[in-house]
């Protein structure tokens, strides 16, 4: 049995704040997203699939929220260092899949310290950007 | 582009007050769980990890949810019948993996249709069942 | 680029620490080890496969230790319950895979939390635990 | 049970040193470092993350050692014949992914025969050549 339980980065009610604000700028902009907060590890805490957001995007949120931690910098920064012509071109693949490399995912900092990430997706690159500063902004 | 959207079977609305109702209960009984709702697709509609509960137990909840969908039962029906000398031992096996065969997985029901499902994990499985009981009656 | 750095819950230092007491001990009973160490969220952390370790034990060291941190136990208390007639048989292919459910994998604690869990693979299942409890002694 | 033990092309000790001299010039410049070192099988003999180095470059470290034993040579060595418009573009899909194929992964050599690789990653592909040169350099 446990002696203890694992050290949590971000709790449920931080997640569901962050999540809350973003799912009101997804309203705002008339935009439904699927929206994923996880902790320092890369673990999933929270997820919602707003109403009319992509079943494609369950997982790509989820792996833009882990993208941002496991590279310690939001999504959007990895997309013109990975194409074709870039110099980690293949970044995923030598990964073992799973990365998102184009905007919607960033981390959450605190004192310097990164203890999350959100992920948004289902609109464009630039409205899962905005939703996902929203949702920053709010924590 | 998209001329209509895909049929939603279950609100984010409902999903959040079944997980909500789930929480309590979870807290009442003093046990953080992993709470997961998916729609008539088996594809996740939200999810939440309690302060407490287990990183192991995110996939779990959501493929509790998933095999209640699936097999259009409650997870711990599948119990007794895929043990080593039931009728369909190797049931995950058979369809790719994935499938929890135990306690804390339910159907949401609604006009005698299924259009979601509800899973939770962490706990003894007593207790998911009962967790994820409090959830269903929440919908 | 990123605005912090992923908040580290053990360092390397301990890591090694950790590692060459397991390391010490592997070698007093005269049999190679590989050992991994996992930080709070299950990521690699360090990894040694010791000379005449198994190739096999490395992946199966490393999901000892991840598993210790997703269930916040030690691997050797989800052997009786998962077993054919136990009450959540199935749980790894519930999970999605790759956990392991027998001895040496171990949580390391500090102040009531899991900060990260050690995981020995390639003996016995008693030297495997024998040695990951040296680790967890030099914690 | 075993009348032998594989053969080790590396030992534990070779590996350290590898490790420890690519950590030091990791420190010397600046930049954290997740640090593989694999087999002439191309199998896992230690891996560390430094601290502060990325959760994502742990496989992909470890991927980079293994791509230079897959293909006896750098990684680097890949990157321009797997472009768009090179003549093995699709090499990883080809392969079965994991693959990666720009700077940071060197095979270690003795006597014309490669005994092992070490794979590098976190910083630029700059950085992560000059540190797995490094380690190159201490076998």
């Amino acid at each position: 049995m446990p002696q203890g339980s694992v050290l949590e980065t971000i709790t449920s009610e931080e997640a569901r704040r962050v999540i809350d604000a973003a799912a009101a700028k997804a309203t705002e902009i008339g935009q439904p997203m699927d929206i994923a907060v996880v902790d320092a590890g890369g673990n999933l805490k929270a997820h919602v699939r707003m109403d009319g957001a992509n079943i494609g995007s369950i997982t790509i949120s989820i792996n833009k929220a882990y993208t941002s931690i496991a590279f310690q910098c939001e999504t959007g920064d990895l997309q013109g260092v990975t194409r074709q012509d870039g110099p980690i071109y293949g970044l995923s693949d030598a990964h073992g899949g799973r990365l998102a490399v184009f905007p919607g995912g960033i981390p959450l900092v605190r004192n310097g310290s990164i203890m999350g990430a959100i992920g948004v997706s289902t609109g464009t690159i630039e409205q899962d950007q905005e939703v996902a500063e929203a949702g920053v902004a709010a924590y």
